[in-house]
Order: C-alpha cells, then sequence, then structure tokens
C-alpha cells in the first residue's frame, strides 16, 4: 500500500539483520480475517462481546467524553478535555475489538458506527500527523514533553487498531491516519535525532504491526530506535522517573533492553515491551533480543507467574516484588497483564516455534484473562485475586478503565491464536472449532476444526489442501496433557513424530483427510513450587487448560477449613445451563463434598469468598 | 446336606461368636457360578485357559505320575509313588481350575474326564477317610506324624477342588470325599485332642468354604482350630521349624495368630493363612483376627508389596525380608503369591465394604498374577522380578508346580471377585463385561456390564431387578483414578455420595436403567515410597490397572540408560493384533522415542531384558 520509496534503515539496525537472520525462521500467525470460529465455548463469547461488551464500552467512552475529546479536538465542539490523559486509547483499544468482531459476526450497524468515530479520530489529526487530545486541548505546546504522558502508548493502541480495522474491511481511513502519526513519530525522533523513552510501552509493537501491512521499514525502525532508547539514561518526566521508590525500574528503563534478564516493574509495561522486543526481533533476528527475552522468560513463567497465567503480584507498583513472591489473596493479576501475556507468548511461540509458549498462552487466555469479563460481557475485573476473603467484584467501569477496554479488543481477537504457519507446515496453538483458510507456500489449505475443547479432549481437524499436498500438520501437545492417541482417518498413528511440543504429521494431504486427536483430561491436582511460600501444602485443582476455584456460595464459610486428602476423588459433571454451561467439578474428601468451578466464572452469582490454592493433608 | 447333627463348636469360638459379631455386617461374594463372563479382555483367557493351560497342566499331572499316584494308592495299579510329597495338590487344584471353566466354556469331554480324575481321587481315600497319596504309599504308618509334610495342605486344595466341583456341577462325589476327608481331620484333631500347626496354610481357607456348602460348623471350627493352634511352640517337624535361618517364623508360627502385626516369612504361606483368618472372622466376628489383619495389610501393602501387587523380595525364603527391601531384579514376586493376595484382599474387601482392598486385588491380578502365564497359556512363571538383564524365561512346567496349577484354577475363578452384596447393595468391584444374576434380599437382580476395561475407562452396566427395586449400586471408584462422571439413564449425577472407595446410587431401579461410569485413564507416573532404595530416583509407568514395562525388544539394550524427563509425553495406541492385543505406550523424551508394553504381556516374543522403574531426569 506505501509506494513511496522506503527509508533506508538505522545501519546498526541492518547491520544486526544481515548477521544474524540467516539462521531465524520464524513463524508467521494466521491472522483473525482468515479464521472462521464457530465453537461452543468461543462463539457465545464473541457474541456477547459484540452485542454486550464493545456496545456497552463504546456507551462509556461516549459518556465520559472520550469520544468527544475527538470532537472537541478537531474544533468540532466546544468544550474542555474531559477524563485522564491516557482516555484516547481507550476509543482505539474498543475499535480494535470492534475490528476483529465485524469478522466473526458482520454487523453494519457497528461498523457504520465505527466509521463514524473513526471520522472524529480523523479529524482531530494536526496537520503534522500529531494526534492526542489531551495535549491538543489541554497542552498543545506541551507536546513530546513528557515521557510518562501515554502520548506514544496512545499512538500505539491508535495503530493497533487502524491495523486490524484495515484487515477486518479494507478500508484505508485509519490506517491512514496511524502512517501520518507514526510518520510525524518517526520525524520528531529519527529525523529530529531526540532521546525519547516511552513511558508505557505499546507503540514498539502496535509499529511492527505496522510495518508488516504497510512494508515501510521507518516503522519497524522507529520500533526498534524505541526499544534501543532505554536504559541509558535518558528517561525522565514526571510521575515515575522521579519517584525514589519506583524509578526506571518501574517502566523498565533501568538497563538497555538486550541486557535484562529479570521481569520487574510494572507487570503490563514489562510485557507490553517483550512483545514489542519479539516482533522486532523476529524481522531482525537480533540474537541479543532473543536471548534477553528467553531470560525474561524464565524469569516470568519459572519465577513470577501464578497458576492462571496472571503475573504482577503486588498493587503498589502494579508489578513484581521478588522471585515466588506470589500471594494469593493480595495477587494484583491485572487483567491487562495477563492478556499481555498472551500477546508476548504467541510472539515467543513465533520465534522459537515450541509448543510450551501457547501452553503459557492458553493458561493465560483461559484463566488470568477470562476471569477478567463477567459471563454476561457487562462487567470487568482490573485485580484478578486467587483468594477473597471479604468481597470483591467486577465493575462496569473503572476511572483507569485500560482492563474493560483490553477485554473488549482481546475477546474477538483470539482468532489470532489458533493457527501460525512457515512454508510447509501448519502450526495448530489451540484447540477450538471452526475453519481457517490458510497460505502455505503457493497453496492453500483448509482447516475444519470440530472439539468441545475445554471440557473435553478430543479434537478433529478435516483437511482441504489447494494447491499443495505434502506438507506437515504441527499439533501442540497441550502442556497440561501427558497422554494422548493419534488417528488419522480413524486409524491409529503408530509412528508419531514429537518435537517441541508438537505432534508432527507430514505425508501427503488429500481432501477430507481428518485428524483425530484424543487428548487424556483427568481432573489433575497441581502444586506450586516449594519456594512459594504462600502455596506450602497446597494444592490447586486443574482439568485441561482450566484452573478451578472454591467458591463459598458453592460450599461455606471457610474455604480454608477444607483439607483435601491424598483420597480425594473427583466427578465431573457438564451442566450446560450454569454458568454458561461449565463443567463442574464435585470433590469428595473422606465424606465431605466440595464443588469446584472453573476460575474463569468465579464471582457470576454475587459476591463471596473464593480460593484456589487448597490445604491439602 | 450334611443331615446329622453339628457337633457343638468348641466354647471359645462360640463366645467370640455371640460376643462381638453382633456389630459385623460382612459382604457376600457373588459366586462365580452366578456370574457369565463375555468381555473382550478376559473371554479370550478363558478359552485359552480351558483349551491351553487347564489341558496341559492335566497332561503334566498324567505324565509325572501325579494322576497314577491316586490309582496306586487305590491299589488298583502297581508301583511306587511318584514325584514331591506334595504333588496330590496339583491334580486338585486343576480340577478346581476345570470346575471354574466349565461354567464359562461348558465342556462334556473335560467335564467326563474330571469325573474320571475324582473316581480315581474317591478310590485312593483310606477307610478313615484319609487322603494322601504319597504317604499312603511311601509311609502308611507316619501319617499326621510330620506337620511340614503337607498332608493337611494338599487336603484344602481337595476340599477348594471338590466345592467349586460341586457348586458348577452340582454333583456331590467329590464334595463327599471332601467331608469325609475332613471328619477324618476332626476326629484327629479336635475329638484326638492333639496339637497341630499347619505346615502351609491352606485348609484353614478350604473348610470355611466347606462350612459354608455344608453348614457344618465342625469344619469352620476346625479353620479357626488350625489358627489357634499357631504360634504356641506346637510346631516341630522336619524341614522348617529345625532350620535356624527360618524357624517357625517362616511358617507364621513365631506368635498367635492374633497377635501378629508384620508380614514375614515365606510369602504364598502367608497370605494364604490371612485368607482363613479373614474367613473364619467373617464368621465369628472376632476383632482380635480383624485388628491382626488390619495390621498385617498394612504391613502388606504399605511397606512390602510390589507395584505389581507382588510380594516377597527374597529367594532364600520365598518371602520377606525386611520392610522397604523391594529389589527389582531379584525381586521373588512369586506367582502363587500374587494369586494369594487376590485371595486374601477380597476377604478383606468383604469383611470391611472398602474399595481399597479391590484396588490391590485388582492390581495383583492385571499385573503379578497374569504375568504368570505366557500369552498362549502355555507357558509359566514362578517368580516375576520387575528388572531382568539376562535371561529369565517362563516354562512348561516345574518340578514345584504350584504356580502353573495356581494358574489354572486361578484365571477361570475371576468371576468370584466381579460382585458382592449384601441385603440391599450390590457392590461392583471389577470392571469386566458379561452378565450376573445376584440374590438381593427377596428379590433377584440382573445386572449387564459392558465395558472394554482394561483399555478405556468407560463402563455401563444395565439393570434389571426382579421383586425388588429399592437398593443401593455401590460402584467401586478405582484407586488408580483421580476423576470420572456418572450418568444414569444417559442424564449426569449431581448428587453423588461417595464412601469407603465406591460411588453409591441408591434408587428405585426399573429394568433397563443404565449406570454409565466414565473412569478418567490417562497414563501416570508412579513414584515409589521413598524408602524403596531401589526406586530412588526412579519412574514407574501406569495406564488404568496395569503397570507398564519396557522390554529391550522394543527399545535396545541398556534399557537402564533411559531417562525419562519431566517433559516426557505418551502416545497409547490399541493394537489389536499385538500381544493379544494391547495399548501400546509409545514414550517420547525430548527426541528420543520409546516403547512400554503392559507388563503382564512381557516375554511373549522371546527372551530379553525387562524393567519397570525407569530412571528419571
Amino acid at each position: 500500500m506505501n509506494e513511496q520509496p522506503n527509508e533506508p534503515m538505522n545501519n546498526k539496525m541492518n547491520n544486526k539483520r544481515n548477521e544474524q537472520h540467516g539462521n531465524l525462521k520464524v513463524l508467521t500467525g494466521v491472522s483473525f480475517n482468515r479464521i472462521h470460529i464457530e465453537d461452543g465455548f468461543w462463539s457465545p463469547r464473541l457474541q456477547i462481546s459484540k452485542d454486550v461488551t464493545i456496545k456497552a464500552c463504546l456507551d462509556m467512552c461516549e459518556k465520559t467524553g472520550r469520544i468527544s475529546n475527538f470532537d472537541k479536538a478537531a474544533g468540532r465542539m466546544d468544550g474542555e478535555f474531559s477524563g485522564i490523559y491516557f482516555n484516547d486509547s481507550d476509543v482505539y483499544k474498543v475499535l480494535e475489538g470492534a475490528a476483529y468482531s465485524l469478522m466473526h459476526n458482520p454487523d453494519h450497524e457497528l461498523e457504520s458506527y465505527a466509521d463514524e468515530i473513526i471520522d472524529k479520530i480523523a479529524a482531530a489529526q494536526q496537520d503534522d500527523g500529531y494526534l492526542n487530545t489531551y495535549f491538543t486541548l489541554v497542552a498543545p505546546d506541551k507536546r513530546w514533553t513528557d515521557m510518562e504522558r501515554h502520548e506514544d502508548y496512545c499512538a500505539g493502541h491508535l495503530i493497533e487498531a487502524a491495523v486490524a480495522y484495515y484487515k477486518a474491511t479494507g478500508k484505508r481511513k485509519f490506517l491512514d491516519v496511524a502512517c501520518r502519526l507514526s510518520d510525524h513519530m518517526y520525524n520528531v525522533f529519527i529525523e529530529g535525532k531526540r532521546h525519547w523513552v516511552v513511558g508505557h510501552q505499546e507503540p514498539e509493537l502496535a509499529l511492527v504491526k505496522l510495518y508488516h501491512v504497510s512494508g515501510d521499514e521507518r516503522y519497524l525502525q522507529l520500533a526498534w530506535w524505541f526499544l534501543e532508547e532505554r536504559g541509558r539514561g535518558y528517561g525522565v518526566g514526571e510521575g515515575i522517573w522521579g519517584k525514589t521508590e519506583w524509578g526506571p525500574k518501574y517502566c523498565q528503563d533501568d538497563k538497555p533492553v538486550g541486557e535484562m534478564s529479570d521481569i520487574g516493574g510494572h507487570a503490563v509495561r514489562a510485557v507490553y515491551m517483550y512483545t514489542g522486543m519479539a516482533d522486532v526481533a523476529a524481522v531482525t533476528g537480533d540474537r541479543r533480543y532473543i536471548e534477553a527475552l528467553d531470560r525474561l522468560w524464565s524469569s516470568t513463567v519459572n519465577r513470577n507467574m501464578y497458576i492462571t497465567g496472571g503475573i504482577g503480584s503486588s498493587k503498589e507498583n502494579e508489578g513484581f516484588t521478588e522471585d515466588y513472591d506470589l500471594p494469593n489473596d493480595s495477587a494484583y493479576c491485572e487483567t491487562c497483564a495477563s492478556v499481555g501475556m498472551v500477546y508476548w507468548n504467541h510472539r515467543m511461540n513465533l520465534l522459537h516455534r515450541k509448543g510450551i509458549y501457547a501452553d503459557v498462552l492458553e493458561r493465560s487466555m483461559y484463566n488470568g484473562a477470562l476471569a477478567g469479563v463477567s459471563l454476561d460481557g457487562k462487567k470487568f475485573f482490573y485485580v484478578n485475586p486467587l483468594m477473597v476473603k471479604g468481597e470483591h467484584n467486577r465493575q462496569e467501569w473503572y476511572d483507569c478503565s485500560c482492563c474493560p477496554t483490553q477485554i473488549s479488543r482481546f475477546i474477538p481477537s483470539i482468532g489470532n491464536y489458533v493457527y501460525a504457519a512457515d512454508d510447509n507446515s501448519i502450526y495448530t496453538n489451540l484447540y477450538i472449532s471452526g475453519t481457517a483458510d490458510i497460505a502455505l507456500g503457493n497453496g492453500r489449505v483448509k482447516l475444519t476444526q470440530n472439539t468441545r475443547y475445554p471440557w473435553e479432549g478430543s479434537v478433529n481437524i478435516t483437511v482441504e489442501p489447494l494447491d499443495i499436498t505434502g506438507f506437515g500438520m504441527k499439533l501442540r501437545f497441550p502442556g497440561w496433557c501427558r497422554s494422548c492417541s493419534v488417528k488419522i482417518n480413524n486409524t491409529i498413528v503408530h509412528d508419531i513424530k514429537f518435537r517441541n511440543g508438537y505432534i508432527s504429521l507430514e505425508r501427503e494431504w488429500a481432501s477430507g483427510d481428518s485428524v483425530t486427536l484424543e487428548f487424556d483430561m483427568p481432573v489433575e491436582m497441581v502444586h506450586a513450587d516449594p519456594r512459594v511460600k504462600a502455596n506450602q501444602g497446597r494444592t490447586a485443582i486443574q482439568r485441561g487448560p482450566l484452573v478451578y476455584c472454591f467458591e463459598e456460595l458453592d460450599n461455606s464459610k471457610g474455604l480454608d477449613d477444607i483439607v483435601l486428602g491424598s483420597d480425594v476423588k473427583f466427578f465431573t459433571e457438564y451442566r450446560p445451563g450454569f454458568l454458561g454451561g461449565v463443567v463442574v467439578i464435585h470433590v469428595q474428601c473422606g465424606e465431605k463434598t466440595y464443588t469446584a468451578v472453573p476460575y474463569y466464572a468465579w464471582n457470576n452469582r454475587g459476591p463471596g469468598g473464593m480460593q484456589v490454592w487448597m490445604k491439602e493433608a
């Protein structure tokens, strides 16, 4: 789409790219617009997302003045800026969600409404490409002076929304706004030779998306440059760097990104940054980035992640304290951070082609992230503890409403995480029913997936190749599962290749060939690393990808008096009408019976205590 | 059947019975003659048992002179006693097996042949009821002078065979022989007021069987008296008591049975004795016996049992050494001892109504016992190690051939262990397809069980009640299983009662009601008690009730070089034509693949190493 000749890339970045990229074979994610989801678990959620969540978020964006800020900035309406300085981002995030949603559930009314809002956004863009209603309305002369004021963060969300809307509808208006804004940033920082540290990471990953859709290498370079600026003492501004208890570490500005090893600071900023690093490294092949990401991933997943896939144990910094400090009652586990874990682990999977990253993605998606929204799609958790003694309820909106709008864009985006591919293999990462149309080498393959996942472990995938026959189907053997059987055309496969977490089936595929996977899905009693003090002598219940919890509603007060003995037995029961249809687990312990429900479904029947990690005899 | 007035029971026994039996509610096993097995796993084994094993054992009994010893003792044939002094027992054991087999597979020829042998046995019985061909032919004047010479042991096997043959065919001739022999023993010991310690326990449990089928309390009293004689210094004779390294402990004569706590000595003698104790206690209610059995069971199962359900780690005494001494390569694990574990645990289950005993029964049955016979039914293990580096092969016969004849009577007897009942409940202990006709209160219930157990965890049981509707179905939740679902008439059961290892379904049953159980059956990695030195740093693979092993044939030399890491994954594959049809487990460990097969099926494809407990990373 971008016809103009690309700017030459920064030499340093180009050098890395040429030197190091030879060995790196990165997967391509199969984008949501190649996927049609028709799934017992997810389709109702996509419908609710469209009918309720996105609408409710748009309503709140209207009511709170987030949308009229654009009219005001465009001079179409009088009045002052309303709300917090990063409120533009919420509008972009809901629009991004609307874009994904239009693929699953075309909706002329929603699309027209989105077009109207995009018109307002476009009208608010300044002649030089700058776009931020807070600065335009409040302090037009202070543009790009305070690194903490989220101008770049909002720009990133605009870019993500614009790319999604372009992919979903083919309409370019929003994308052009994004390009102009990105060009503006390129001019200010790269051409202007200014130092700048992004206060809340987000534009990095967004700019790589824009690079991929536009082909314009300046956007990649800017993303890379934003990352490279960090940890060199350039970070100054209000709010973060100055606060002694936070300092540069809070926003990951304490050392160059390629030297990082331990996750720290604000959780959402951290995972957004790692996502951007992975996106950049996937193109440049920078081993320094990849090795840093590997260290950071190990630090996160092995020492700082909750069983729900949530991260960030402390309310104080909305982030990390020290390794293995994972309290259950005061767990912060911001919904946005769980969604960020999906983003980051998706990129790690593409980089390394290993199922283990999709395992973490799935854990964060089905537990930490999904708990962020009520079953009716109307209410949201910002904070997701694993133990509640008093009350902790979802709310319809927050002053800082990043989590509701995060959910509004995340749920309809799940198509992005189902498949990935290279020239001769399709990687199936998630088990979700529906169809996909996947470009493979010089051909295409249509896949039809059928499963009752996450309630049952059976998956059937039918293959229809077009202009290609010899290719590999790589099927993730989920981390929660220990044993399975594999059939092709109803005949068991004897000689299975298994590598990096994938069952690898290579053959000449014929139209209608079907692969059947039977993943054993018993109830499991899981134990934490013994260094996690909060979980010593405790066990959590998991079945398939779902972590379970105990609610007072089903049991009684005093959940922490429950002790699960070694003789505990579990009865599973799929209840269609209960909590939107869930497998309930009846826990038999001696002559006592308790009931556990999926963690994501808790707090949907009124207030009450909840607990994930139970005492064990 | 026994018309004469019973002798008064020994007062002491009667007193216990009256005092203590009030609280004891003992289950009744549903006898094999009420069961018809039609099962994918067991029916072929029953057929092979009849066509091959029983025939082969009868042939060997003929060839080795075991049967002609009876002709000689009857004066129908000239010649000396042939073989070992307890060889009569082998003939009885095969006849017992033939009796069970006739229920599953009626066979006129086999029945006629059994009748002929029974005629010979009856002819060899002395006028006073005595029957032992060794003493009659070799030392008629030494009858009942050497406690170790197995006259009582052989008598016990005669009684068991006679009871089984009576139940299977309704013919009384053999049973009458058994009664006359038992009367003889009663006269010699009880009437004769002689002290006597049974050298190799067996008549105790047999006499209780005879008591139940005849109603003659003298047989119960004699069983009880045999047990009570032990541990009081009466034991003398050749072979055992005199040997300093063995002494009275070898045959459990070191203390009164009611005072015992720790299993020790010869394994088969021990479990036969415990079986007899449980049989006596089930009638008398003697708490001293029951408490001793509970201690002995804990000693056995928690500290001295292999994962295969085998017991007896030492070749020296064919039995026990010290707690947790469970070497794999030098494991003795006599086939007879594993079968004895089935007998004992069956009785413990009836006494206590707890599923845990059927769990052990199942473990011993599907692993330690079943490994005792080749798939073609022709060859037998006496010793069942869990690790073989060189050669260890099944043989067609042994000079001391207790194990082959044990298998010949055990396999067709499995119908005895499927169900148990009291007045208002049916306990399902094993999952084996077929039908059962069970007396319950004043009515009867016909059950039809359908399952692919042990390969799959689904079980369907259809209920047809006659003259009774309100009763309980108690379904064992297998110990190997952690989670299941339960349906009645295809509707999931919400409110399950679970107690003592049984799923309890109580309702008014209608004809055709069906219960469906889905037991999750993943591959499991099992760990031994850390005090078992041989298994430190090792893991074994189990799926459902089956323990798996690695054979060199499927892998390579150096099985102990295999190390299973934490990332190991299992692919299960049911191979119909392989090893009689088994689920093979392909073990994926990094990029290495190994193959595991059911332990019971090992050494069926020629010689080679084998290993159960594998190194673990």
